[in-house]
C-alpha cells in the first residue's frame, strides 16, 4: 500500500525548513570562507538536523546551486532593456554586472557556485539548465531585436554574442587582473558591438 | 653563529624532492577528483613526508600553482606567431588552447588552479604574476606589432584586447555551454579582431 499523502501542514513546514536551508546557505556563503559552509553549518543556521539537508540535497554544492536558483527566481525579471540602441543597452547590462560584483556577498555566493561547479560535472549541467538558460534566453531576445534592426549581423549566434558581452568582465573578476568600473563595462560593451555589427 | 651552508648534495636532494613533490601533484591532480588530491596523497605519490611539503608550501593550492609554474616553465616559449596576420595568428593560438583544453590531464589541473584562487586571495595574486603577467606579454608584444601594421586600433589596452581573444573561450570552457571546437576558435579570433580593428 502506498503511504498516505500527508497532510497539507506537514507540506508547509517541509517547505519552510526547505527555504530556510536555502537562506542559511546565502547567509552563510557570504559570511565566512567558503571551506567553513559546512552541512553542519548550514544545519545549525537553518535549525535542521544534517540528515534533514541530506533528504533533500546529496552535497553542499547542490545546496548553493539551489540557492542560487532560488535568489534568481525571487530576483525577479531576466529581461534586458530595449531601448532600441544595443550598445547602450549592453552598457547599462554590464555596468549592473559591475556594481554586483563589487558586492562582496553576491562576489562570495558566485565563487562559491564557480567552485562547486568546477568539481562537479553534475551540478554544472544543472546551473547551465536552471541559471544560464534564462540568461542566455534573455539576451537571445534583445540579440534578436537588433537583428531586426540591423544592429547586429546574421552570422553569429546568441551564445557566441553573449560570451562576447559576459566573457571579459567574468575573466577579469575571476583573475583579479584589473578594476571592474563603469568605464570599463562601456568599454566592453562598445568593443562587443563592433564585433556583433554587420559585416 | 650561522648555521653553516649545506654541503652541495643536501641542497641537489633537496631540488630533487621539491621536483618530486611537484610532479606528483600534476600527476594526482590529472588522475583523481581534486577533493582526492591531498598533502597525504601527494606526499605518498612524491616519497617525502607531510612535514616535507609543509617546509616549502602553506597549503595544497600553493602546491598545485607551483607545479603549474613549474609545467609553464618547463613548457618553452610564450611567444605568439606573428605571420604578419594578425586574425590566423590568435585562430592558430586559441586552436591550441582548445586542443589543450579537450586534454583531460590538463583541464583536470586548470579546473584546480581555477578552485584553488578562487578560495584564496594570495594565491590568485600568485597566479597574477607567474602565470597570466607572462601570457599577457606575449600577447601586448603580438598586439604592438599587429598596432604597428594598423590592424589594431590605439584605444584598447592589452589586457582587454587579451580579454576578447581568450576569456569567451575560458568561459565557454568553465561553463560547458558550447562545443570548443577549430571552427568555434577562428569564429572568435576573427571576431576579436574586429573589435580591435582602428575606426
Amino acid at each position: 500500500m502506498p503511504p498516505a499523502p500527508r497532510p497539507p501542514d506537514a507540506a508547509r513546514r517541509s517547505e519552510r525548513a526547505r527555504t530556510a536551508v536555502l537562506e542559511a546557505a546565502l547567509a552563510l556563503t557570504a559570511e565566512r570562507p567558503y571551506p567553513q559552509v559546512t552541512v553542519e553549518a548550514v544545519a545549525a543556521r537553518a535549525g535542521v538536523s544534517k540528515a534533514t539537508i541530506y533528504r533533500w540535497w546529496p552535497s553542499r554544492g547542490a545546496v548553493v546551486v539551489d540557492a542560487l536558483a532560488h535568489r534568481a527566481r525571487t530576483g525577479g525579471d531576466h529581461a534586458l532593456p530595449d531601448t532600441g540602441e544595443l550598445e547602450a543597452d549592453l552598457a547599462l547590462v554590464l555596468r549592473a554586472i559591475v556594481d554586483e560584483l563589487a558586492d562582496e556577498t553576491w562576489s562570495s555566493l558566485l565563487r562559491a557556485l564557480t567552485v562547486e561547479t568546477l568539481l562537479d560535472e553534475g551540478l554544472r549541467g544543472q546551473v547551465l539548465e536552471t541559471i544560464f538558460a534564462p540568461q542566455l534566453e534573455a539576451f537571445g531576445a534583445r540579440f534578436a531585436a537588433a537583428r531586426a534592426v540591423g544592429q547586429v549581423g546574421e552570422g553569429v549566434g546568441d551564445l557566441e554574442a553573449l560570451e562576447l558581452v559576459v566573457a571579459p568582465v567574468f575573466h577579469r573578476w575571476q583573475q583579479g587582473s584589473g578594476p571592474l568600473t563603469h568605464s570599463y563595462a562601456d568599454g566592453v560593451a562598445a568593443r562587443a558591438c563592433r564585433a556583433l555589427a554587420p559585416a
